[in-house]
């Protein structure tokens, strides 16, 4: 595998967008990462695309892909839709890598896109086997256990949960493109709605609309283009292997995905500047950033609480405000991840800056989280 | 790209399956073909799963892919669902011949499965922008048009696309997995209810469940598990391009995609001993038998009319019933047409054996017919 570079991103602003479809959110971000790569819609290759529900609110079903493209004025072209739910829009990005890496092809475009907004209530409870979504174990259910699991056992407290929160918050308001850009205080999150204890609103990620897209090439084609490329030094896609039910506060899949992205790019968590990790819920962040090694097992609700993990912080997580604050719009998740990894690693990234930064990862997992199965990706990137 | 082999192969019965999910279809399918191999599930170093409707009629959203696998016992490896309508299952193989070509992997398994029993009626009448299904551009409305524009321009005759239907159905008979494996005549494909003129029931495919499923490796891994490898010669992926809208009888999309796959193979057209083409009506065969080069355009009715296309005849063409006989599981389809791909050229077919077959085609095509878009694949396999 030859070396692979990100020259271009794009994003739409995450929110909801009742007025826009699924194919007007891709496309919007789709030009943004051309036009960033300083490209024509002609230069792209082959394209991957992240997304789940397709445009399940008309009813429409198959190749949302090539409707997006299509607006583009990309067509004719290799064009694949993949999905490992949240981690949809991460496995499209190295579907990319992959295709780019092999020599196959020169140039791609990575996008991921999803449209919540009127697929009716929680349209991610479906997300796990349908008895279990009907007996209370959708994502909330779930993370809300492990939320009571890592307290029993670390004495991980509500207001360290409730610290995730504020942070991630904080650091959306310094992001023009995240969804609720509005600071929070640790009661207003312990004082919101419950969702199920001891998960409160915003304790939670918003549904929310919206699109990424990265443009990926060699590093021989990149010098073309520009004189920032951002190196892929790892991008890694496990699944889950059921063996640790026994702690669902721990998920080994991300374990392992981390094990091997940090071997292929050969660093190791200390040498990270910066992290976007899946906090789908606050306890999220927590138990995630203890599976990719940035702390100890347990010791996750410290960081908040101690300012490690905030901007200005030893290792800035979720600087772009994260999925609790930008927004989770599934299948977009993970592409705009790497747009705020190259934002940052571009020096580009604004108030939000982290200054200096030279290496950057981005986490997502999604699926049946109740059996610890679904798909865990980990992508390094550096300058 | 290194040499990429095909060393095992599965599918299930085609049929309605309703006291079956879509996971144990794709187990069924998943065992057969890494057994076929001579493989135990802990081989499968990645998979790739071509599936378009998931587990809708439980409503049942992401995964569907890890689930399958899950009672397979393979696990923790990366493992992607790819979709592109029709072609979902063909998008799969692709995949994981790249995956394996570029070195990455050593053993991979493609699958593919659909489950469209419990899905109401019509389940794809919304492939297609939905105001368009609803106006009647569902696929049996397009291909009726493509019929009547085929019949005005080359004179195709209605027992010529019947005749298709006889043929396909003929072959069927001998293929033991085959959805309606019964013969039919000209007169009662005409007289059956006609679905969109000049197309019936009997000139359209069934609604149909099934997986497939298929072990590739490098050429080296291989010789450790068979001596009868099938050689991926070309695998090829295109989208349209919206071109050849004044001729909606000609696709475009699949010229370039058997061009291309001509090309990286070698050969010609009149190379190949037998084809499995993506007939999801009578015309469609004709059609695309145009398309990839098999006769000139317009002679396409007449190829089933003077027996070419037929066992026995120069150029057999979907010697294993096709989709009008053994089915149409969408994701599936495109893996069981390797399936057959595979038996034919290691002369197991049985009684539908094409006599010393050499080289094969599969072709599939998916997604918004209307506007020529979607996808289009061509695999050439050869001994």
């Amino acid at each position: 595998m030859r070396n692979v570079v990100v020259i271009g991103v794009g994003m739409t602003k995450f929110g909801k967008f009742p007025e826009m479809t699924v194919e007007q959110l891709g496309r919007v971000a789709a030009w943004e990462a051309i036009k960033d790569a300083g490209m024509s819609p002609k230069d792209i290759q082959v394209v991957y695309l992240g997304n789940l529900t397709e445009r399940r609110e008309t009813g429409h079903i198959s190749c949302v892909a090539q409707e997006i493209l299509r607006g583009v004025g990309i067509r004719g072209i290799p064009v694949t839709r993949v999905e490992n739910a949240c981690a949809s829009g991460s496995t499209a990005f190295r579907e990319a890598w992959m295709a780019v890496g092999c020599g196959l092809y020169d140039i791609a475009l990575a996008g991921g896109v999803e449209k919540l907004t009127g697929m009716g209530p929680a349209p991610l409870a479906r997300i796990g086997d349908t008895i279990e979504g009907i007996a209370g174990f959708s994502p909330p259910g779930v993370w809300a256990m492990r939320a009571q699991r890592h307290m029993a056992q670390y004495g991980t407290t509500l207001e360290q949960l409730a610290k995730v929160a504020v942070k991630n918050r904080k650091h959306g308001t310094l992001n023009p493109r995240a969804h609720y850009p509005k600071e929070v205080t640790v009661e207003e999150v312990r004082n919101s709605p419950m969702i199920c204890y001891p998960l409160t609103l915003l304790d939670s990620c918003p549904t929310t609309d919206g699109g990424a897209a990265a443009v990926i090439c060699s590093e021989e084609v990149a010098k073309r283009y520009t004189t920032k490329p951002i190196y892929v030094a790892a991008t890694v896609l496990k699944s889950g292997t059921y063996e640790n039910l026994r702690n669902i506060a721990v998920n080994e899949i991300e374990q392992r995905a981390a094990k091997e992205a940090y071997e292929r790019a050969g660093i190791g968590p200390e040498d990270l500047d910066f992290a976007e990790v899946h906090d789908c819920f606050t306890i999220a962040e927590i138990v995630r950033i203890e599976n990719l090694g940035f702390c100890n097992e347990g010791e996750g609700g410290r960081m908040a609480e101690e300012g490690v993990t905030a901007l200005g912080g030893k290792l800035p997580v979720n600087p772009s405000g994260g999925l609790l604050c930008k927004g989770h719009p599934v299948g977009a998740t993970g592409v705009a991840q790497v747009a705020e990894l190259c934002w940052q690693l571009r020096g580009e990234a604004g108030a939000r800056q982290v200054q200096g930064a030279q290496v950057g990862l981005a986490h997502c997992s999604g699926g049946f989280i109740g059996h610890d199965t679904g798909a865990s990706t980990v992508i390094i990137l550096r300058r």
